[in-house]
Formats: structure tokens, C-alpha cells, sequence
């Protein structure tokens, strides 16, 4: 059995390290905490490790802190989701160089959190946790009620009350409990961070809260795969819808991680963030030139986006900022036409968080912070049917007529 | 580049054979035509072969009429779907030995018509074609509809206008021609037949229509995995729902090929179908010991399986009776509790259809035509999120309160 690189939790604020346990913030200056390896173990791990692995996340189980033993994962085998080259939509948004959507809606609750909620309940069954629980903001949610499902735990989600109605009827069904919040997402969160602290709840894992780093690594492997996937390189430059921030901070991470330990050849990338105009504080402070990320009371279509204090804007920034990338921000018209263009000429129906991502794509394009010749991954984080509601009115049928010949004509569909 | 080891067309009623082309129907007697093969090339083919291949339907190639030289595919690279063991369904229903889901859901457009459409559509490529079509009670429409927009190649689907109206926007947002027709899915299907005479629709591809030999003939690649991911083995049971009742059909077929042409030993299974209450003449038929399907005008929420004509109806009663399988209906409520059933059991959100599939299970366990101790594989053929109307109201949030701790406690939450 493989054992775990992983060596501890380091603060990404003043680098105090402490032991691999459930814990989210440095007890030195209350830092977020993350994974940190032991780089010679790490820099074992060769490629055909990984590719004598299975078709999902834990052929990269050599690079993370937890599954190593396939008996001990909580699990539905996300990953190694489609890379679909997207020629007409590189066309329609001015791109000469290859476009590449990484689709993280075929996942199995079809949402890239898939990933994260299987490095967390393993961690947390491994830590004797005997619930799963999380602050969503609806695929979390999703993802946590199936896992626990299939696993034969006991969940407890809680979402804000204003959710899409399928992201509730999707959660709801695995028979967990569902916790309506009458609140924003941030003041869900700000709840499951007090419950932690209380008798009732000291087994109870909150994915996104007490075993936080074992959740955020699970992120890494949407890098992994877009560079194993483009034949074991990284790509040019690469755009990133933003909730926390997370997802690009460990997307980065991931990459950083492969040219380190010589997976792949040592490149230089760029990268770029999205979010949607009701919820841009990230972009803000790109844009203004700070460091200090201002929440906002977040509004809009785009609500698995909607994170008005990010926890990782800060490290978002960082990335970009390093990578030479940029950030912009979508509104909810151009949210939908996202949606549109990458079903029309990709085939793939996103949420609203993948037409952030495409509306982005396009503006980054025009104003020439993305370079039009260099290859680009945008990432598709979630699926067109969990927002139904953002393409209601938008698209319908364009004929509607009665079973006949004679109506085809009349309509015109024959002469 | 592999040649296809399809030889002709052969009616399933008299036996004529005519080559491969774009027909449907026997000169002779109107019989509907399939995929015929040279034995001995089949016979070529080994385990290893198919183990190289790429991990969607693409590995069964040389087991398959079209799709040989990648570049000839018009596709989304379906397939590979998940065979989930799932034990605590089993229990719940009175399995003794072990249960599987197939999880067609995880299909790109989630649903298992992913498979036929891609099969269908490098045929009508082929043929050249120049616009993709079909008749549809929503997942083929789906479908056809996403693989159209990927290959940029027009579309044209025709739906009866009830259907769920996730179905239709999922459709529509590709931005192919979506025409409601108000009337039931036979009615279009006749439409259908009936425009393909038109010069109009000379160059139409209707995948399920004008060239449905090639179409149905994508649905053995459920059967080649479910056999291929058990080990190369056939299961002793297996239970698929019925809407044409072609897959069913075709499953068997799967299974009697990798037989002949020993790629699995010589074991024998039955095969078991479901239909929903509200359209179920096949079950009718079976159950009253006669050969002839009877047409009903279909009802019940479980539409992806309202053909109440059905084309292969006479094809699945033959199968199960050679078999010594057995077929029941389940009704909407009994459908409902299917789907919630293998939602908490299996981490696994089913549309309608699967529910019908669950429940048609734990009928015939009780019923005792289904042996509670030889190994099942159950069939979800679609997504949950795809037919939301079904749970809404039976499931929702357990708890709604106010952001804080105070109200938490009032809830009952902590104490």
C-alpha cells in the first residue's frame, strides 16, 4: 500500500506548521491552513503510477493526502472528465490557437465539487467523523447528500432558502437532511462555523469548514488532468470561474506541483479568473490595483458563484497576479449568452458558472489581456440542468404544430 | 484501420438481407432490418483489442457497424459508463446475492441515448447526410441535438409538446430546430416516417427512423460493458425497462455475441423488462400469454418510455421467453418511491425511467420471478435532474431557519 506524501497542515499566512488533523486555521494567526508534502516522496511518483491508475481522481492518489488504500475512500469515483476541443467556439470568441473546455459536468452529481466532497469524507471517515455535513451554495450540497448516500452515512446540508428549486429537489432526494437557511451563503457558512464549536455537532464533518484543506486539494486533480490529458503538459493559459477563490489557487498548485517533481516539462502558464457581476469582490480588487478583498452582498443568476467574502480571493489574487493572468467579470445577460455559445458550437450545457466562464473567455479575448495565439483551457465546473432557470425564456421550441403533413407545409418546414 | 465486420442488413422477420445502407424496413415483408456480421471476423476480435481502446463506446468498435476510424465518428464519446454495486439497495429489496446499477446517467447528455445517437450519427455521416433528425420523447431529442452542435452539423427534433420542460430547454439551448408537435410520441413518429418522403428531407438523417438499424445497434455497447467491467462475464439476471423495447433486445444480443465469439464463457442469463402502468402493452402481452403487442395511448409521468406502439415489442417478448425471464409494470407512485429508493441507497438520482427499472426490481423479487440469490444488474437508463417534476413535493428541505444558533436550537438542531 501506497502510504501518503502529505506531511502536515502549513499556514499559507506565516508558514507554522502542524500535524495532518482536522483543523482549518493556524492557531499561530488564525492563517488558513493547506496540505503540505514531503517533496523527495512526492518526486517518486512517475507518470506510469498514474497511468496504471483507475479513470477517475485516485489515479493521482500517489499526490494527495488521502485514499491511497481504495478501501478507505468515500467516494463516487469522480474525475478524468472530458477535454472537449471546442474549434467553433475558439472561432466565434477569436482565438486562433487550440480552445479546450475541461467538462466537469460529466462528474457524477455533475459538478466539479464531486472532487473535493471525496478527498473530505475520506479524510473525515479516517478521522472518525460519523456525519457528513457542508455550506453550499446548492452542487456542495448535491454532492455531500449523494456521497453520504452511497457511503450509508448520515448528512446534514445547509443551503440558503433562495436556491434553484432543482438544486434542492436534487439534494433532498438522497434522504439526508436539508437545513433551509433564511440567509446569504456567507451567512450559512458563518452558522455551520458556530456549529462546529457546539457538543451535538463534534462528529460531524463539515467539508468546507473543519477538514477544509483535505477538501480544497481535491481541486488539484482538475489541474492534474488537463496537463496528463493534453499528453503530460501544461497549457498556455488557462480561465477559471471564482466562488472562494479556491479552485484556481489549487488548479495553480496542481501545476506548480507537476513541473516541480518533473511530470512535465517546465513551462510557463498564465492564469486567468472569472466570477459574474453580482459577485465580483476578487475581480474588484484585481482591478484597483489591492490587496485587500471588500465582501459584497452577492446578486445575480450565477449562485454556486455567489461567495461574497472569499476565503481564498487573497491567493486567487496572488496566482494571477504571479502568473502574469487577469480577471474580469460577466452580467447576467452575458451569463446566458455564455450558455448559449458553448452549447451551440460545443455541445455541452453548462450552469451559469460555465457561461461566466465562456463570457469571460470572450472578454479577455477583446481587450487583449488573453492571448488569442497561445492554447487556453476554460473550466466548465458545472451542468446546464442544475440552472434550468437561467435559460427559461431564452430558448424554447421554434415550431409547434399539429401531427401532420399539412401542418409541416403550413409552417414551412416542407414545400 | 479496422475494417467493420457488419456484412448486411437482415430482416428479423424473414431473414432477407440487403446491404448496408440507409433503410429500415424489408423490401419483402416490411420486417424491420438489423446490423447483420461475418462471424468470423467478429471471432478476430479479443479481449485485448477492446482493452486498448479508449474509455467510451469507441472500444467496441470492431464489434460494431461504424465508427472504425476515429476520425469518421460523429460523437460525444459516450460510454463507460459507472456498474455500481449497490448493497444496500439489494437489502432493501430482498437481494441475497449482489445487485448492480449501470448508471447510464453518466452519459454525456445523461442518458444511454448517447450511445445510439453517436452510432447513428457516423452512419448518417457516412451516408451523407447533411442535417441530423429524430422522433423523441426527450433524452434521443437531448441527444441528437448536443452531438448536431458538436459536429456543427444542422438539427431538426421532433417532441411531442408535453414533455417535461427541462427536456425541451435542454434541447433547444443547442440551438438546433426543436418542432413541438401536439400530439403523443407515436403521433410524431408517424410524422417522422412520413417526412423522410419528403424531397425536403431527402439528405434528413432521422436516427431512429431512416436509419435505425444503425441507431439501435449503439445500444449493445451497454451490454459489452456491463460484461466486460464484471470481468468478462455475463450476469445471471438482468433488468432493463422497455420504451420500444429495443434495448432490451439489443442487451441480449450483446450478450449472445461475446458468447459466440468467446470473449466471455458460455453462461447462461434471463432478462427481465419494465414498463410503467401508464404504457406498458408489452408487459400486457406477456403476462396474458399472447404474441401480439396490443397499442395503448400512453399516460404517467415515466414519458421517456411512452411509446404505446412499441417497434421491438414482439423482439423483447421473444427474448425474455427464451430466456426465462419475466416482465411487470410499476405505477406512478411506486415509480416515485424507485427513484428515492435508489437515491438513498446508492448515492444515484434516476429519472423516471429508473424509478420504473428500481421498482419493477423489487416487484419481481417479491413476486418471485427474479431470483433473490443469482447476481442482477439493474439499468438506470437517465438523469434525476431531467425529470425534477417527479420528486417535487415528495422531497424537499427538512428544516428551514434563520441564520443563527439561537434559531438552530429552537429547530432542534443542537440542544
Amino acid at each position: 500500500m501506497v502510504v501518503s506524501a502529505a506531511s502536515s497542515l502549513v499556514c499559507r499566512n506565516c508558514g507554522a506548521q502542524v500535524p495532518l488533523r482536522p483543523q482549518h486555521a493556524c492557531f499561530e494567526c488564525f492563517g488558513p491552513l493547506e496540505i503540505g508534502y514531503d517533496t523527495a516522496a512526492l518526486a517518486r511518483v512517475t507518470r506510469a503510477d498514474i497511468e496504471a491508475g483507475p479513470a477517475n481522481i485516485w489515479r493521482y492518489a500517489p499526490l494527495l493526502p488521502v485514499g491511497q488504500d481504495p478501501d478507505s475512500r468515500v467516494t463516487l469515483n469522480p474525475g478524468l472528465t472530458p477535454l472537449v476541443r471546442a474549434d467553433a467556439l475558439a472561432e466565434a470568441v477569436g482565438l486562433r490557437a487550440p480552445l479546450w473546455v475541461k467538462d466537469d459536468s460529466a462528474n457524477p452529481t455533475h459538478s466539479f465539487k464531486d472532487r473535493v466532497v471525496s478527498t473530505a469524507l475520506t479524510a473525515a471517515r479516517g478521522f472518525g467523523f460519523t456525519r457528513f455535513a457542508c455550506a453550499s451554495t446548492g452542487n456542495l450540497a448535491n454532492s455531500v447528500a449523494a456521497h453520504a448516500a452511497r457511503a450509508g452515512v448520515p448528512s446534514m446540508v445547509f443551503i440558503p432558502h433562495d436556491l434553484e428549486s432543482g438544486k434542492v429537489l436534487t439534494t433532498a432526494v438522497y434522504g439526508g437532511d436539508v437545513v433551509a437557511i433564511e440567509g446569504s451563503y456567507d451567512d450559512v457558512n458563518r452558522l455551520c462555523s458556530e456549529l462546529t464549536e457546539t457538543d451535538e455537532f463534534e462528529k460531524t464533518a463539515f467539508v468546507n469548514v473543519n477538514i477544509r484543506p483535505f477538501y480544497a486539494e481535491g481541486s488539484k486533480t482538475l489541474g492534474y488532468e488537463v496537463a496528463e490529458q493534453l499528453g503530460w503538459r501544461i497549457p498556455a493559459q488557462v480561465v477559471i470561474p471564482m466562488a472562494s477563490g479556491e479552485l484556481l489557487t489549487k488548479v495553480d498548485k496542481a501545476f506548480a506541483e507537476l513541473v516541480e517533481i518533473g511530470l512535465v516539462p517546465a513551462t510557463s502558464w498564465r492564469v486567468f479568473g472569472a466570477q459574474s457581476r453580482g459577485c465580483n469582490p476578487i475581480v474588484t480588487a484585481l482591478h484597483s490595483g489591492s490587496d485587500d478583498i471588500v465582501p459584497v452582498k452577492p446578486t445575480g443568476i450565477a449562485k454556486s458563484l455567489n461567495i461574497g467574502d472569499p476565503a481564498a480571493g487573497r491567493y486567487a489574487l496572488e496566482s494571477v497576479r504571479r502568473s502574469g493572468g487577469w480577471m474580469d467579470d460577466a452580467d447576467d445577460d452575458e451569463i446566458r449568452e455564455g450558455i448559449r455559445l458553448l452549447a451551440a458550437t460545443s455541445g455541452i450545457f453548462a450552469e451559469t458558472a460555465g457561461g461566466v466562464t465562456v463570457a469571460v473567455l470572450r472578454k479577455l479575448v477583446a481587450s487583449g489581456r488573453l492571448d488569442p495565439d497561445a492554447e487556453t483551457v476554460v473550466f466548465n465546473t458545472g451542468d446546464g440542468l442544475k440552472t434550468l432557470d437561467a435559460v427559461d425564456g431564452l430558448v424554447g421550441p421554434t415550431y409547434r404544430i399539429r401531427p401532420s403533413l399539412r401542418a409541416a407545409r403550413e409552417a414551412g418546414l416542407v414545400g
